[in-house]
């Protein structure tokens, strides 16, 4: 499949890694055209791997992953292009952290909205489901470096794209009882407030590479 | 121990009756001197089960738990008086639920602050600990009803007040290693934000009787 990622930090390579390894052609966006870490990037990944401005990536993707700043999210999709954007699934890894205030960041937008709600609104025409967000990159892409089982969630409005991004998580390892569909993309808000407590445990135990297991009793 | 329970609601009915399974004395406070519920909690309860208003359970108790309303809390122990809680430890298993915008409900205080913080600001002569907010009642007082290890988090100044919590936590059947020290306070805004993701999961999947595992990877 031809996948976009947008943004060229830690969280937008770790994926757009994972999906050259899975045999996906994938073009790194970011403002400019020719970007020091895409460049860096397309070194090690090989003739799949390819660059381009926010808009030639979102021109290319049939599915597009949103992996930039949360706070400049809004921005980064109004440069990758409603236009191109149109009726495509974008999923949205991002978290609205907000760290000008200091640490443990805080979140620019929670509890009564969320950045995927936004992105949602700004952007009618896209399926937006939300994603991938409750963790440490190193686990979005390779679950099962987790001794057990842990959970991963999706919101979103749009029943099929929320089944192609449950394909898509499975490429990475995730088993179908670790993804939990929490509804619509009203249920981001539950998803992106699991960051001021995922922040604390890293900072109490010292280790980033953990997530969440839901363990329910027998009903 | 002498211990009061602030609240005759099902959480603070399910953790005075375990404390009296323990074998301490506990006191149910309520806005009147005799309450319903709280009659009918002592009925069930033997010898060792009172009930008084908020300001006798507070006078009362060596330590005191606050199972009240999030949104009443501070209504609630300015009438259990600052006098009759000076130096105790206040066990506060409150979150601050909003359910004046419909269901779900939101946080009444989020993100750049806690419940658990306006407790403490509003009553510096007491220690405040935030624990067992993250969960159903049940599990807070029967953690082995699940069939894994979870996780119980613990904000507070006082680091004494902490080692007592984790013994009567321990005395509810959670393990060591299951209680995890998230540091002063202000982490109650991590153990607070749960709320919003433990709503939508009981949502999509139906079934309260669940607590949140961390499964790190091995450094």
């Amino acid at each position: 499949m031809k996948i976009a990622v947008l943004g060229t930090g830690m969280v937008g390579v770790t994926i757009a890694s994972k999906l050259i390894e899975l045999g996906h052609e994938v073009k790194l966006g970011s403002r400019s055209a020719t970007n020091e870490k895409a460049e860096a990037w397309m070194g090690k990944n090989g003739r799949n791997a390819s660059q381009g401005t926010f808009a030639d990536a979102a021109k290319f993707g049939e599915v597009v992953f949103n992996c930039t700043k949360g706070v400049a999210c809004l921005e980064v999709l109004k440069l990758a292009g409603a236009e191109n954007l149109k009726g495509k699934i974008l999923i949205d890894v991002s978290n609205p952290l907000d760290d000008s205030k200091g640490m443990p960041p805080s979140l620019a937008v929670s509890n009564t909205d969320s950045l995927g709600e936004q992105i949602q609104r700004a952007f009618p025409d896209v399926k937006v489901v939300k994603t991938l967000n409750t963790m440490w990159c190193g686990i979005m892409v390779n679950p099962r470096m987790l001794p057990e089982t842990t959970n991963v969630y999706l919101s979103g409005n749009d029943a099929d794209a929320k089944a192609t991004v449950k394909g898509i998580l499975k490429s990475f390892g995730w088993q179908e009882e670790e993804m939990l569909d929490l509804g619509d993309i009203t249920t981001a808000r539950g998803s992106e407030s699991v960051l001021p407590i995922w922040l604390r445990v890293w900072m109490a135990t010292g280790n980033g590479a953990f997530n969440f297991k839901i363990v329910a009793a027998q009903q």
